[in-house]
């Protein structure tokens, strides 16, 4: 039997047949779905004891119903980017309990106990000291260890092979790496934004600077990457009295340039920024590209010297990580933008009762990061850009 | 039936019965097996006027044995590269009568009455003004429409996935991108370029450069290569009077660097330049590396405003050739050296009566290269290091 899409009423059958759940008289099912093209449901026995979450890919665009096709085969991605995070950081990931390819349905940890970063920063929360810094080293691990240093070359061009995510890349490139720069009938704004808008799609500089990152990252087969990493794909919470980060849904996973996931992370951290300024709750904010770049780094080099490739030296290490920053930097730019301008637009500044300020503040931002990125050689340059911003 | 190792007399009846040969009482087979890894047959009729040849990949390297397996695979990504050949550059490469995925045969156009480039230049011959200009525009046609700007990003995913190629870059990214700069037992020299070796190995910013060449080798998808377009993958001859120029060999083809392709030309060219220079049969050597550039720009600007995807601009064209422009020059200088104090020689040196002086410029000029590629900003800046090595 072939693919069918799960109702609720299908859930606790479907647990019980592939064996991740035992009772079916003590079972209730409900769906939470919330992202834009998937399904999930929550399933827990009425003591509370027991969860599972069930994530099914549907063959459309969910929000918008079959008149969007868009292959499921984005749940085969999602599966093989937890298999791998499941070897080098699985605290920092739902427990994956079983992957059904015919169904393009994982059954996973339930984290509904824990919420959305994206939703906390939104309340006025703080960071914390564990989150960004859990996000970097999740980073490092994945990527060190998907790359010519963690793997052999054979195991690499399989890796790559394996990993083509062609539908979920396409959108990348056209949402965040092409439209927001020209005429596109997906872009909308703010009446506010009107002239920052018309002025980066007459920008040819931009625009150049742009297209280097799109080929970057249509070309640069660094390592696999979650690939989809803002504030809406990372759960924190408290179990048992310690900090909890979880990175989750990276079904637009592919081999790319590594500075894709840490700039999606930075750039929502700046806007999770700008909203914060703009409400007047600025915490811990301006700390996080610092801490999780820092953290990346840090543990970037700790796993250098279990690299299997001993022909690239220290002196590589180097080039290579001053790289993966100016990269950050330049695709963390992108994501803010094409966030005010493309298509789809943050509740960080939706939400505010006038978003215009924040929103013209990012725009340039973003634009600096990404003309100047070479220029910014650490933290503090990228601080001196926002201070300057700062009204 | 499987596959099986074909001997020049199962010839005739392997190609009647795949439609290759008509006439079973007027075919002559020979062997005529010269590189180090395939058989290579030349089927003929008695009157001449119609011959095919049979190259076959053995499970190992030929001309080692079956200590020494191979996958014979490569004979797929060499079908595959000829496909994507005879759509850009029919003219430029042996016609292709058909390819057999389960002995790993091709069948092609029988290339006998042709010579290889690198012989025709050991005997003293000029490369005369076909030929370089002939490769530059057979990469620039096989990159262009092979990269992110003459396909569209899902064919292009595809692409990448079905030619990756394992054992053949790893032997790249060992014998070319790696040993010669490390104690290896794949390399010797001959001994009046001991210190030359030592200084190398023990170069720590030249290694430094190399690593960054074998990194992008690995990861650099920018389109489809040849992947091993030395002078010895070229044949050249005159046909109705008209000069023929064939590039041949292509198993080493896979989604990489575009630099990699021109750097192998230019490496050979600046030896076969050395060669004449020792002899004093200096013709056109000179002006190869700049004949095949600018016929590589030419035909890649005339081929942009075809791009699948505008949205890369002309700046950014700009851009991108330098970046090839530069990892060329890379690419080139890392050829020259392992031909020198690698694995597999050239035979343009080996053959000098004293190949140490040629050896010992070749060697200066291929770290040159590497050292400086990015100052070295266009052919007259790389003729100048040439002639600043010139006693």
């Amino acid at each position: 039997m072939g693919y069918r899409i799960l109702e609720t009423d299908d859930i606790p059958a479907y647990l019980r047949e592939r064996g991740h759940w035992d009772d079916p008289d003590d079972i209730t099912v409900r769906e939470v779905s919330d992202g834009n093209v998937n399904r999930v449901f929550l399933a827990s026995n009425a003591s509370g004891t027991r969860s599972l979450a069930l994530k099914q890919a549907l063959p459309w665009v969910r929000v918008a119903g079959p008149s969007w096709p868009l292959s499921p085969d984005r749940a085969d991605a999602e599966a093989r980017a937890y298999e791998r995070l499941a070897e080098v950081a699985p605290d920092a990931i739902p427990a994956v309990h079983g992957y059904d390819p015919e169904h393009y349905a994982l059954v996973m940890e339930d984290l509904s106990d824990l919420e959305v970063l994206r939703t906390l920063l939104n309340e006025g929360a703080a960071y914390g000291p564990h989150t960004s810094p859990t996000i970097g080293r999740l980073v490092a691990r994945l990527s060190f260890a998907t790359s010519d240093f963690g793997m052999t070359s054979a195991d690499r061009k399989a890796l790559l092979a394996a990993s083509v995510n062609p539908e979920l890349c396409e959108i990348t490139e056209d949402v965040v790496l092409s439209e927001p720069y020209i005429e596109h009938e997906h872009n909308h704004w703010h009446p506010g934004l009107d002239d920052l808008a018309a002025a980066f799609r007459a920008d040819t500089a931009l625009r150049t600077e742009v297209a280097d990152l799109r080929h970057t990252f249509m070309t640069s087969a660094q390592a696999l990457l979650h690939g989809d990493l803002h504030s809406g794909s990372v759960m924190v919470g408290v179990r048992e009295g310690a900090p909890v980060v979880r990175v989750f849904d990276p079904e637009f996973s592919f081999v790319g340039p590594i500075g894709f996931d840490l700039g999606l992370y930075w750039a929502n951290a700046l806007v999770s920024e700008e909203r914060a300024r703009a409400l007047g709750t600025l915490s811990d904010h301006a700390d996080q590209l610092r801490l999780s770049w820092e953290a990346f780094e840090a543990e970037f080099r700790a796993l250098w010297p279990s690299r299997v490739d001993t022909f690239f030296d220290d002196a590589y290490l180097d080039r290579f990580l001053h790289r993966v920053w100016t990269e950050s930097l330049g695709f963390a730019g992108t994501e803010i933008i094409r966030r005010v301008i493309g298509f789809a637009h943050l509740t960080d500044l939706t939400t505010l009762a006038d978003p215009v300020p924040a929103s013209r503040r990012a725009l340039r931002l973003g634009r600096e990061l990404i003309l100047h990125r070479t220029r910014l050689t650490d933290p503090a340059a990228v601080r001196a850009v926002v201070d300057a911003l700062t009204p």
